[in-house]
């Protein structure tokens, strides 16, 4: 079985390995209190061009998103998010937990634009019981998005200045934010400059595991860390994360794993055209998304895994192919000629 | 500096490292359904002699304990611990954050004892307002405690004898097992005879990270992975888990583990006795805690680093001093000729 | 002015006046623990022809809402209602503050349908990422609706039957119930039959304030006065709540001020649909949803007031007139007399 | 039997009931938002010589308590109080329940000492690892205490210069304040200006319920309403709490009722202290704790209730007598002659 079905089905980089088998013997502080977190931080911070900002480093994305938004709101607040964003659909409610609505909005894409935050905070202040429902205060989207679709930096924009202008803290997720530097014109100094709060997503970029929370809002800042413990994401060898951030930053190894992904996936979406198989998001990122006909990923399931996104008629389905800082280009070239060979 | 200052200083044992390297490139669904998990799950069981129990793989202590905790409580339960229990001492109130009190119950050396148990649970029931007040419901010790102290077989029968007579739930944080496991006569059978749940501690005990949670009570178990998702502990590549695991339970290297850090405390201890330094804690297991005189300790700090416990009077400090599955023999030596040598 | 804007403007009835005068100087015991709790816990029994009830006398709807649902659900369960219900669009997302999830579907009037219910689970347990999303425990509806609308009993016994097999509890809201008694084929006895948890309403149906919960689903009433008290719900001088409900439960008193307010309610109806102004939802209860032009607005709102749902379209809104225990008949005739007049 | 186990055994003061029964029929906007809680509002600011401060009503004590809470803290920060504080003692973990731990600091009086805290704070901070422990930010202390002590202005003072030299929010919970009114040298304008927020507790001196919570910080009052609403708190008729404190406030009714208890429960003192009965606690408020022998308290229980407290040697225990609003002077006098004739 050749698998595309997600980015996260091997281990990390080469060069990541190579890294923590290099420093496994050293003796460090815990908790994110040691030479190789400091290191990261730095070097986040110059790629960032964000001197003042805090960086913090994260075993995973839904620990991430929830603490941040439970470390951002007060009880009575609210996140926006599109209906398809992760925390809207698939993290069991961890948003819910910490107490917080998360306010679905309709996206044909994944994103969310400007006017429409605007419009439901607008609403929400219009309405003259609104101390009866939940007052938006944070607006989160993701970069790219669960559908592969990618703000540009004119999107981003208008975003960010909805947010000021309203009063919303703007909080991006970037669990694959290294396929969307390799395919939008949005950089990291540009999400530093226009969101409070963002990460860089390691878990599907080439570490073993990890996210590297970007805080630019001071309010935000303080006492984060205490947030994280109490929320199980203090970690223990906390310099792990701190070793493979550094290793990611360094020589340009992050943004070439995204490069390389989002080739591979590009490749793959020009057969999918060629064979005339719609595409259901317009993606320009790592993840795909044809429909094909049922016979054909009948064909395909026998020798390669891929994940199903939804049935669009009784003859097709929706399906997602993902790249990954480990594809294999051998085997996306044989996915593609037997895509060819149908 | 010569660190033994806590007992998660350094990466993995070299047989973790190897294995995670193995398996780098294998493609492996993730959250944990892969290959790696089952086995390791299975060797678990296996040394539990639980053939029904599940067994769930968590990234880290404070994460484990608050998952189990809110698995199990209804809201208006409360679970007891010592007051220097992790739990209550140590993890910025996230039991609290998940909305349960912790009912901390004095003790000297780290653990609780059955009629403590019994008396706390009896109190509640016997006050004419006990519904004003959070229930009982759940008993969280600590095998060895943050003390290094261990229950015996005897006191843990005792222990899970008053929970089930009141029917409270007994969950046995095992952060530190594999130095229990060495030196006390509670093995891991016992453990999943008479907890409802208990977890093998990886972070500390070799592993890169991660905690092995082993739930028996059936009702425990129900639903308990939307649970783990929900408080951010569903781990992507949840097999980074299951191969570490599946290495530790091979071959006795998780026993080998512990037996191998002890026996360096224990030579540590002796040391500190044959110096006349009294020990705040009567410590068998991998942690000891020496009082020392003030001068004693600010010639030590020049050279190796420890962690402060508490001042015990003007003139002496208690000390912590953690062994480890990294700690080096000949540290250990150097450390012990020194202190002769003061 | 004369007011129809909500159905709580005023105090109480005046037997319920009458009874809390009476019964001022007794002394009871505090919490609900006394006698008038206790007779209008077994008067209300008897209405359900549920022997085996618990009752439970609460101060408002919001938290009797989140106190059932807190006291129900564990913590990855997630409660489905329509998206205009209460607990979706009015309570400050006092279900999310518990922890849990709020499924909205969408309804055209208020009801939810059976089908949509086993449609929304079916649909989460074929998910194969289905531990990623909250996981449907209890459904909520309203009787009336805050549309206006009832539920027959043959859509009871569907969402009932519904409920039962896909092993979620059923909770009814009867903040207006009273109204629904007077309208609807479903009685008490119906509703204690087939739900696990409902209220009947107080604040809305000529008491001061107060709802009185019946439970008969054994495991939900299991330690529910430690969530009362806990969620802020047990009221100190309980006995008002009994006195209240025992007044109201004596002598038919709630249903005839139930079948008041409907009748005058009806009046009002059968004006706007004489005056050619659609009807917003087919409501047969006390609130009454009439789409209205603009100018016939601005002049009655000289003299009444109403509260506004939504506009149509540029020339008409939609609005709500409500009536209570404490509605003059003579202010329903003038208000018709000036509807026609316009 | 004649009761004095508590100070909620009855309805409501004559005037409060007249003024309910005055103002039923009235029409006026719900949730808090009419004119009579305008003018309570009003001249509780008046009183309170705080023409700034927000005046909000809630329903109850507990209710207040986590409401206040909720608001003010981050979801990493505790709140400070004696052992035997409401909060800590009698509310089934409410505040746990909104994911904040409660320090609870040990009081042989139920008052706190402004080093206390001041210690508690400056222990935080000295702990290298106090980002592993909840961050003490608010100080919750009761006028009276649950055991009927009150501070005076100087301890007031000493207490509130602690908060403000640590940054913490001082919160008094006022239930009983009209009794500390009546015996401490601390007015309703020194509460005001030394406290962040407090409430005057209506529901135990005269109210059917209520309590009055008044937030003099700015950053409390924030949003204040949403809170309310989102915790159960806000009240469909809220003007029924404007009418009862618009009639405490007047012509000096909640200084004269906390008086008259006062006075009484003097009267009951003295008796006991003749008979030579030790008081648990030097209380000069409307709650006493004598030390009475087991033979005298079975004759006495014949007759009269009280509430059990503590149990001090094998034949003595300490149990409470509350006087109210509605204690009858005769009934004092009787229990004073059958407690000299014992």
């Amino acid at each position: 079985m050749i698998r595309f079905e997600s980015d996260y089905l091997e281990g990390a980089l080469p060069e990541v390995m190579e890294a923590l088998q290099r420093t496994n013997l050293e003796q460090t502080p815990g908790y994110g209190e040691d030479p190789h977190c400091e290191n990261a931080a730095r070097l986040i911070r110059e790629k960032c061009a964000a001197p003042e900002a805090k960086v913090h480093f994260l075993v995973g994305g839904t620990q991430a998103n929830f603490t941040v938004i439970a470390a951002a709101l007060r009880p009575h607040q609210a996140v926006i998010a599109a209906e398809t964003g992760h925390i809207a659909a698939h993290e069991t409610g961890a948003v819910e937990a910490t107490g917080h609505k998360v306010i679905a909005l309709p996206s044909p894409d994944g994103k969310l634009r400007a006017e429409q935050i605007s419009a439901c905070v607008e609403a929400h202040w219009a309405d003259a019981t609104h101390e009866h429902q939940p007052q938006p205060a944070m607006v989160y989207i993701s970069q790219p998005t669960e559908n592969g679709t990618v703000y540009s930096l004119a999107e981003l924009e208008a975003i960010s200045a909805a947010c000021r202008e309203k009063g919303l803290i703007l909080f991006v997720d970037g669990a694959r934010l290294g396929a969307a530097l390799a395919c939008s014109d949005v950089g990291l100094p540009d999400l530093a400059r226009l969101t409070d709060v963002f990460y860089i997503g390691g878990t599907k970029l080439g570490a073993l595991f990890g996210e590297a929370v970007v805080i630019t809002a001071p309010a935000l800042a303080k006492d984060f860390r205490y947030i994280i413990k109490q929320r199980g994401g203090m970690f223990a060898k906390g310099r792990l994360l701190g070793v493979m951030f550094e290793t990611l930053m360094t020589d340009g190894l992050y943004e070439r794993t995204g490069e390389r992904e989002v080739a591979l996936a590009l490749k793959l979406r020009a057969a999918f055209e060629e064979k005339g198989w719609p595409l259901l998001y317009d993606s320009p990122s790592n993840q795909q998304f044809p429909i094909v006909p049922d016979a054909a990923l009948e064909k395909l399931a026998a020798k390669y895994s891929f994940s199903d996104t939804l049935r669009t008629d009784s003859a097709h389905r929706a399906v997602r192919f993902c790249t990954s800082w480990a594809t294999r280009p051998e085997n996306v070239d044989e996915l593609i000629a037997d895509i060819k060979a149908l």
